[in-house]
């Protein structure tokens, strides 16, 4: 099966091209310069050719950050792994990084099977395992070298959730020794979980329940303290350091100064981050509901500085941290405690939709949009050059992109689980047109044509920003 | 004419592909990806086949600061444009772009002109000009638009060399003002001269005139406080900035500090202040004064800063500011009074290679080295994407290079006109084997095939990093 | 004469006692403990009893920038050292150090005569003198030494004002070094006076005649600028600085650095930017020129900074640079052209009870407040223990301070000359209720009980907080 | 008893004077001008007369960090508070603040009170108490509030020592919160003792048990790391935070980072970290152990900023940690691991030696040697002005310091127990002539004539730098 996509305007991290795309099989096989004899001839053994004038030809989304069907607070994120990464494919995401969890007490290895099982032969796109650490052992502390071998080449700890992930400063310490010998890259969900807990207690203690409190018990001065600390304890280590959903400013100032002396410290945000803010979380009744997640959100003071770091590339990722549940049943389990409202937003679908609206006001270049939300993740995660890039001999994962097309987003209209939108009703230009993972049309003219089953796990190299 | 480069791999800055590289006439036209059956059918048509195998392919380098045939201080740079692009070429620059000078009291076209006949039919690869303004004033500022639109689109003013090229503040401001309406972008040098003559007169009547007290006279504090002035006269302007040949930490500082903030402030360094030092500038007897460049060869703590700049991105070109004079007759103009050494030093030749060190010893990857080189400076400068990356549609500017092979620096083997090198007798890893400017084979098996006059004038759009 | 202080809080810099003073002729004799025995017989020998009871017994004030006749634009501030003197004498300030200015080809030693002579047998308080270098050449450098010896030991430079005060960087380097080597403390005016003059000139172009453009033609980045590159001088020089009438958080910012990194580096702010904003500059009509000073008033953000600043003693000082003139016939001067507005505000009555805002609303301490307004300004400017403290041995300057009473600023009331007050209406907390000159009452119950010529000329050392 | 101290410069931390001070039984009483009429009468009524000619007459040392008799690791300090007051008052020290203990599980009155047993009736100069918070719980909250009531106004948390002092950054938090409310000052031990426990197993394991590595395992970024945390601790609750024993750049660098944004935020550093440095750790043999203590000794390059601080005030303190440990016995426990050697070192009777030699050297003025050997922490910890300055009102706690004379640094001739000395032969310029304590001299040519019980315990109002 060979497919030609002519005429449009191929999008990379390093520029933009006026060029033809060839796709054989599940690679993409060749580019040729638009009207050139050779790529002229290659229509004739094309089986399918794909107008793209017009359209922005760009490598397909890869989201570093997803929990489908996680468990969390007694419930689980609503989308399935097949409902997921069918959304994320209408979003124009063709690789997904979820993560596997170690339950205390267990091994990352059961952690890892369990995590496969639900993925495989459910995904419609490719999807790769990042592998949350709750128990630092000896024991988990060796199965680390042995993962990297398996293509599992990043650990998140955690730095919040007490008795849940959290690990403490000497098991996060030894967790980063290890990745310094085996070449993994540390994720971090930097938030001073344990200062956070008391500031919460002391909140429902004072009667304050309402979701609001959710945010103004997670001051963004803890966030910008856990991120200096990992960061200082990654340079006691020696390893790399991704910090993952970063929403502060005083967070993001550390991430510069860490950065700047050259450091391998690395950041992420969210859509969520970036468009949506406190008042939201403060919207009357129970609605605020819809927007917990940790970090919180913040003013709008920090989503100015966190455009600023994804210009600077002090920000060089853009995830979604989709976790989503439903208002109904599921976020309802806070009411009158917002402490018991599952943490997390619904997002897989609309990362690219909603980080293009950056170039569109002039933020962003497309170029960069292309690199946060693709060839980075795709560098960072250790998947280049087969995905993050359209260029011979990388998978056929593509999006024809009409960046002059309109949509409004809805939970009406969404492909997502979740029973509402945390955009609802936001108009947005830019609009996946098409979507090829490994060669296979996905999404055309409206429709999913995909599979679940399709996706294959990605073994990953380790961090390729590491010199 | 088709030239097939097989079995390398290809390096762009945004990675690394195993691919086939096909050429046709002027321009890529195809990249296919080894051994599909696509690229494997280009061999048939093709008139030449380059074995590219266990060698890099990487886009042709970009020199983005020389100084061909140059008048400084009563003598001539020694390099013409003849031989100075063919010294280019075999350290595999395909292109580069030269400054065009405005004599105080003439136009900025007499300037342009002046320049272009000097360069035209002589160039053997491709070259372009920024503009050095000397005479700020209501006539050169409305040049200024005009040679945007015939694609001189950057223009140089001096901090320092009073009475020469220096512009007061507030020349500075004009012209950075009118930058800021036609989209060019101002290139300082950044060292305040005007402080640095009464150092240097200071010297001279202490009796101090050996060439290590060019760089006593010129302290990186003094370098340091010409770029804050320019980064902060082009605030107030709003118009991009890019310090040429950075040398100093302090001045390093600066650029740091405004690109956190997400400023247009771009730096280049060159080789010299990378791998040379003040100890250089204070060898035994007038030997010092082959390493006489402004600003002057700093300490070695200052190096270290710059190499972790380039890391950062915060450097964001590497360029030569080549500048030769013979150690003989023209260096020898300063015997007595190190202020009468014409500044500058040959270097347009061992850039590519130079830079190389930094992949050999683990401080940058291959594709960094490549960015810095070439697709940044091609970005930079609006020569994108015909240059800077191996892409259909591009130039064939292309440079195989073997990264294993070594090589030793010496004025005996060099193809520049001075009569002595900064880097004699250093040993290299890595050399250029083959070069090739837009699609014509001009270096191989140690041989030059080029000829003067095969080099083109580039017309170059604006700044492409502006969003 | 004899005069005991007694019942009142003796407040220094270091700290409050309850103590009562013994003053004898001139000078402050001994300090007892309230109801010592010792102390208790001091009440029999003493000619005069102040009873301080329920009031802040402080040294008197040190305005260590006032402008009195200084010639500006064709007219001289309308205090003369007389009425200038009387009107410190009534806000609690016994100490003025006003500037003698050499005028362009004239030399230091003429200015300073000039000055002498306007000022002898004139001031109700003691007076001393900085000196304004506007010709820095080989001689005027020489006689810096002399004049350091004979009590002036800090010089004055401005980096704005081209063609009147203006120094280029060579001529302030030149003036810095020499000051290294005698001593003094250079002070600088730090606005980019060169940049600012092409901005003047295209506002007015424009037909950007108002006040308020004034201030938008001098942006604070201006101010940071010159800051910065004073410090930088000074450091290539080795000499001490002081930064005279911070108005901008940029500028702030760079002494924060400068300071941070233990460089002699000082400065002083002045009432008018910590009260009044570029909205009183925007005033309708020409109001506005009853704000036109320079560096120009700026935001509230600047003056929040400010305030902070006097916290952290990275501003030491606050002085007045009092430099009145009527709106009547001289700021309407600049009726249709802001640049012909004479830059000044009257300001020297009001600078003790001003800051004593910040101990009503707690942000200063009243020994901070003491220090800022007194101690400091005698130790930067070589005048402590004489002056600055109530200590013995020290002149018998004090001030009886009430910090209950509450008092409203008017034109109508002040004993300044200026036909006009900038804080017109504005009600305060504290009120000056006696003041002793060297040993004398001069301001009683609301009356003045001093005499020009009372006052003497300072000779003065050099800085004292340089180790 | 009246003493007149006669012909010396009076140094306080504002300035010094040439006067001659008056104490009358516990009190000074009054200071007069030098050979004035008032104090020229004073002669006649004195008892005593000390001729201070040519020395210097300075409120006596406050040490604010001490640990007398403090159990450590099954051992106590050596010195009683009877031996380590009378070494104190040998070295011009006349009053400590020692710290009071919490044992865990007990309450915060029951460690007060076994230390004020220790304390009374054996101290030789005047001392005060910190508490050691070791079991953050509701209970101990609602102490701190009565404590502060009675005098005990600052609380010392470990970030280090987990098991014994070790608090949680929540019950930090919280006990920073209860001193938002109550006044007090939360003092910090700011080292990641979880994550340094890490290293020091892991070092054991590889059988590294040599003094040295006690150094080693303790690295500056991990005191950089918890003073910045301490800092955003006590931002979130708004409490004020003094860091103890500060001996690494990076803590400093977090300190000034809070102090330039106004933070109340202050601390000091040791001699130690001034003298001496890691080379002193890995000295021959076991000597190392003589060094150990915590945080460790650092590289001279940590010094050297060490002395900037003070100089900036970013360090606003001199204490000693004073916490002795004979080298026989008590350091030989940790013979064959680091980690069982009791951490501390003697060094109260030298500090105002030692500093003076910053005097000496030209880093510090002699007022700021008062200033931060005793005006600062009389004000920071609730002492002023009844100690810390000389002023009527103040306790006669004077030194007579000859700046003049020498001294050689030996445990042959200290007065402290342990039987090293850290400075062992180190020859000194400066020396302690006189100590009266309270009115009643203690030190005089060269014996000592107090006697224990004549200190009185320090009932401390709050930190006097808050506004």
């Amino acid at each position: 099966m060979r497919t030609l996509i002519s005429g449009g305007t191929v999008v990379n991290s390093s520029g933009s091209l006026e060029a033809d795309v060839l796709v054989d099989g599940e690679k993409i096989v060749a580019i040729g310069a638009r009207g050139s004899e050779v790529s002229l001839g290659w229509s004739e053994g094309a089986d399918r050719i794909i107008d793209a004038t017009g359209r922005l030809v760009v490598p397909g989304g890869i989201d570093g950050h997803t929990h489908m069907e996680m468990p969390f607070g007694g419930t689980f994120a609503i989308d399935t792994f097949e409902s997921g990464t069918i959304a994320a494919a209408w979003g124009g995401t063709t690789s997904i990084i979820d993560f596997a969890i170690q339950s205390k007490g267990a091994s990352l290895r059961e952690g890892f099977e369990s995590w496969s099982e639900k993925a495989a032969g459910s995904c419609a796109i490719d999807y790769g395992f990042h592998m949350i650490v709750s128990d630092v052992n000896e024991s988990s502390l060796k199965e680390m070298d042995q993962l990297v071998d398996e293509g599992i080449t990043s650990f998140k700890l955690f730095m919040a959730y007490p008795g849940v992930f959290y690990s403490t400063d000497g098991e996060i310490l030894q967790a980063m020794q290890r990745a310094a010998g085996n070449g993994a890259t540390i994720m971090m969900h930097a938030e001073n979980g344990i200062a956070i807990d008391v500031l919460v207690a002391q909140a429902l203690a004072r009667g304050e329940s309402d979701p609001r409190f959710h945010g103004l018990t997670r001051p963004s001065l803890l966030e910008g303290e856990a991120t200096h600390r990992a960061i200082q304890l990654a340079k006691v280590a020696g390893a790399p350091l991704y910090i993952v959903h970063l929403s502060a400013s005083e967070a993001l100032d550390e991430v510069v100064r860490a950065r700047d002396a050259g450091g391998n410290v690395f950041a992420e945000t969210c859509p969520q981050y970036l468009f949506l803010s406190e008042a939201d979380l403060a919207r009357e009744g129970f609605e605020g509901a819809k927007y917990v997640c940790s970090p919180p959100l913040r003013s709008v003071e920090h989503s100015h500085d966190l455009w600023r770091g994804l210009r600077t590339n002090d920000l060089s990722v853009v995830s979604t941290d989709h976790c989503p549940f439903c208002f109904k049943e599921q976020k309802e389990l806070g009411r009158g405690d917002f402490s018991k409202i599952p943490n997390g937003l619904p997002g897989v679908e609309h990362r690219m939709d909603l980080i293009f609206q950056g170039v569109v006001s002039g933020q962003l270049s497309v170029e960069r949009w292309v690199e946060i939300t693709s060839t980075t993740p795709a560098r960072m995660f250790g998947l280049f050059p087969r995905k993050g890039v359209i260029a011979p001999g990388a998978d056929g994962d593509i999006v024809i992109y009409d960046p002059a097309a309109t949509q409004t987003i809805s939970a009406a209209t969404h492909h997502m689980a979740a029973d509402y939108s945390a955009y609802e009703g936001m108009t947005l230009t830019g609009r996946v047109e098409s979507v090829l993972s490994r060669g296979t049309v996905v999404i055309e003219e409206g429709a999913f044509f995909g599979r679940p089953g399709h996706g294959c796990f990605l073994e990953r190299s380790t961090n390729q920003y590491l010199v």
